[in-house]
């Protein structure tokens, strides 16, 4: 097996071939210096973008009759890849986002493990969702015949990469690996701000494709203009599905393309989360290890977190008081981190400008500028639930590292703030045991806006895992009913399929009386476990 | 247990209270005779259809809080009163639909069947998809807190009533029976084509409701304009999702004040297909019985059911003339029956004219028209691929008795007239073991256009069990990855949530340690069986 090469060429691979983009030029920006980056990056036309969405049709056929085997092999083989070339990758991620080695470390071993989880659902199988109605040759008044049930991959899907992982939700983030996984060519739209991290990542991926003998079509990276080429890409027939990560406006906008088509297709955009926090009184016993948590949740990664708690509901009274009070002595301590684009610097700035110009929104604490640009000191606001139900632009995200405090005066007035919130990816419950009775009221209204509760803990971190759900209802997703994160993420890109009355040669494997592949299969409505 | 009214009023059911629309008035007409049916029917205006939906709002609370065993009895204590009413039913929506008496008594037993089933997944309760990934407090480089996941009723659904089905497709149909299930309340817009028939439903519904003592805004059954409650209806922001078999442009319509909507909610909307069933050479050996079969599976409830084949592939040569023959000298003893409503026989009568005006369309067999009105005498066309592939038109769904044979001269022309074929629900292969080699080249390409595929077999006639697929890529549905039919299609009205580091005292009991539902739950991605 080769090494993956890491010297940049500023091109898109499009079905394994570096292609010279025939649309205008760009650069990558070191945020911390606002410097550009080598090399240029050329821009693809909608002729070559076509190539890359014609080659993963043609590739599809080929890559969903992939054995499991294999499939899974390749996800281990991009892992691999990519932990081969951590040093320069990390590197390269730290000049063109501004996020810390410590940070990216994580984040490239993070993705290595999710490939590798993604392998382990394609060689368990019970994603096929192997199902078998046996004939019923005696049933009166009619008898039934055989019908059986697989799920099989949509075809050829887009991803876009985010800005904020470009690691984790980028080239061969989360997205990628789960339509992998399904069975699903990807053609994958590189963020802008970080395109030799994504060059370097997109090797990765085409060298296992070389290794292990897949169709070249089965992976594409391209740069282009999101406003043009993102929506060609969406718009395009071959395209089957839509993997997203970042601004509202940028998913609405793709949910809008993908619904007008001729054929509309799913869009599964994670947007905008202010992510709450709820202080029981239980909870307030240690207002300085607590203001502290809060701090490190609001600036860790410069608060550039799909999940940063941007809205903190602290109760009125001496306890909360105290709370508050230790967020105002601890916030100047903490310095600003450079943002991951000044375009984004920019957004913050604009962000934290309106909020602290609406009625009734106190400054609590600010910290210092960082060095370096684009840095700004992370900023925490106060109000209360009054204004926060009088005023819908207190509820807009901040991305980055601001945060805003409400205190409320009563159970009720935090229920009437909790229904009025949109939806969110998490919610956080701060609470001791004398809190339950209260939090017991709170969580029904919390199932209805959030993919998921936290209790005791920070929404900052997610774990890559079987039960974890990184979703939630609009604006938080565009589709509430499934994860980005976790092996549940793979079912977004997969769509049930019915054979009635076949014979044993003509069924798919998964649910052929032979189970070669040796699958757990509902049969008649009850799970039979493989091996058993 | 009172037995259900049948004794019929004309009035909206809102959470339980009969309700007289302050809307216009309409009626139920005999589609046999064209004559109106008594009483008359008043339409509800837009404050009336918010007391339906904040009725179900607030039902939504304690409903979704039901123990499964109560849930179950409501759903079987349905279908037990609509079997206590059969009789009268049955008589009314003959009246109503001009359907056969036998059709729509094995209609009632499939509707408390299905009702039946889904009291069974409630009961059983894997739907909840319990999913508990242990705290790994050991785990290096951080440990892993205890992360749970279940899934939860979306909300109240609007569910629309189907022309075609009045009792399986519509008030206590499939999609009310399980959306309820799943515990969402449900506002039910009855199809104006059968309205007593819904109310008689309706009744048993509501009869349900008071006898176990659940709240009234689990169910209303609602009279009013498509075009003005219909949309209301949708738009409505307590309304979670949307339940809908019919017309394509209705389809549509619905799918786009959705998409619309502040906060976006799914439609899972049946609407259109042709169901496209394929002669190889092999399975001509009986050209008398082949022919019967498909007339008898084109004529069948006058046509009017969604999987009836609409296009039927024979090969060009000897075999196939003689199938071609034979359905040109079966087709003239076939007798019209009577059609569901005028407005229905006029589109059939409409789409008939434009086929048969098509180049290169020509008439290869006709039926009688029926005795009274609405009754059309069932038409059979030919043509060839290359018309088709010319013509978008032939592939427009005609709905009722009429159907459209293709003759096809290769392997190759077959292929390339499937891969331009839309959406369907369903496609049929006729063949014998000779012809295995090349249904296996075609399968794979109706794996992308299908929710299910059958062999010598007709479409027509869905069973209602674990493995059935009634869906498919669009326009034959609008939400691909799932089904309307089967117990998949609990599916539609969850979204799952997940719990992070929750203590047990306040989680919810599918996923406590004490599992006392005895559910089947995956533990760090293994399957663990109740009970073992």
């Amino acid at each position: 097996m080769n090494t993956t090469s890491t010297t940049l060429n500023g091109q898109s691979i499009i079905a394994g071939v570096s292609t010279q983009g025939t649309g205008r030029e760009t650069f990558a920006v070191n945020p911390a210096t606002n410097e550009p980056l080598e090399p240029v990056y050329s821009l693809i036309d909608g002729d070559q973008l076509r190539t890359a969405t014609a080659a993963a049709n043609e590739a599809f056929a080929s890559f969903r009759a992939v054995e499991p085997q294999l499939r899974a092999d390749f996800l281990e083989a991009i892992a691999q890849n990519i932990e081969a070339v951590r040093e320069p990758l990390v590197a390269r991620a730290m000049a063109e986002t501004g996020l810390p080695e410590a940070r990216l470390n994580g984040e490239t071993a993070r993705t290595a493990n999710q490939l590798r989880l993604f392998a382990q659902v394609v060689r368990q199988g019970d994603y096929h969702g192997a199902r078998i109605d046996p004939a019923l040759p005696q049933r009166v008044p009619a008898p039934r015949v055989d019908i059986r049930q697989r799920k099989l991959p949509l075809g050829p899907v887009a991803v876009f990469g985010a800005s904020n992982f470009p690691l984790a939700f980028s080239t061969a983030g989360g997205d990628t690996a789960s339509a992998l996984a399904a069975g699903c060519p990807v053609v994958f739209k590189a963020h802008n701000a970080h395109p030799g991290t994504s060059e370097i990542v997109g090797r990765a991926i085409t060298q296992a494709i070389t290794d292990l003998g897949l169709h070249p079509g089965v992976f594409s990276l391209i740069y282009g203009p999101g406003s043009s080429i993102g929506q060609a890409l969406v718009s395009d027939p071959s395209i089957k599905a839509v993997g997203f990560t970042g601004s509202r406006a940028g998913g609405v906008a793709l949910m809008e393309t993908a619904a007008n088509r001729p054929e509309p297709i799913p869009v599964y955009a994670e947007m905008s989360s202010i992510n709450p926090v709820i202080f029981f009184e239980g909870a307030l016993d240690d207002p300085q290890a607590q203001a502290q948590a809060y701090i490190a949740s609001v600036t860790g990664s410069s608060g550039q977190l799909c999940t940063a708690p941007g809205l903190v509901f602290v109760p009125r009274g001496a306890a909360g008081d105290a709370l508050a009070s230790a967020i105002n002595g601890l916030a100047p301590g903490t310095n600003g981190q450079t943002m991951l684009t000044p375009g984004i610097y920019k957004s913050w700035v604009n962000g934290v400008n309106q909020l602290s110009a609406q009625d009734g929104v106190q400054l609590l604490g600010r910290g210092e500028q960082g060095a370096g640009e684009n840095a700004p000191a992370p900023s925490i606001f106060a109000t209360d639930v009054e204004n926060l139900l009088a005023n819908p632009l207190l509820q807009e995200e901040i991305f980055g590292a601001a945060s805003l405090v409400i205190r409320y005066s009563s159970a009720q007035e935090l229920s009437s703030a909790l229904a009025a919130l949109e939806g969110q990816l998490t919610a956080t419950l701060q609470l001791t045991e004398s809190d339950y009775a209260l939090a017991a009221e709170v969580i029904p209204t919390l199932e209805l806006k959030v993919g998921r509760i936290l209790i005791n803990g920070w929404p900052t971190g997610v774990e890559v895992g079987h039960a974890m759900i990184h979703g939630g209802p609009f604006p938080a997703t565009s589709a509430p009913q499934t994860t980005s994160v976790g092996s549940l993420a793979i079912e977004r890109f997969l769509r049930p399929v019915a054979y009635q009355n076949f014979p044993q040669q003509l069924l798919p494997r998964p649910i052929a009386d032979a189970n070669e592949w040796n699958l757990t299969r509902r049969v008649d409505g009850t799970l039979k476990i493989a091996g058993e």
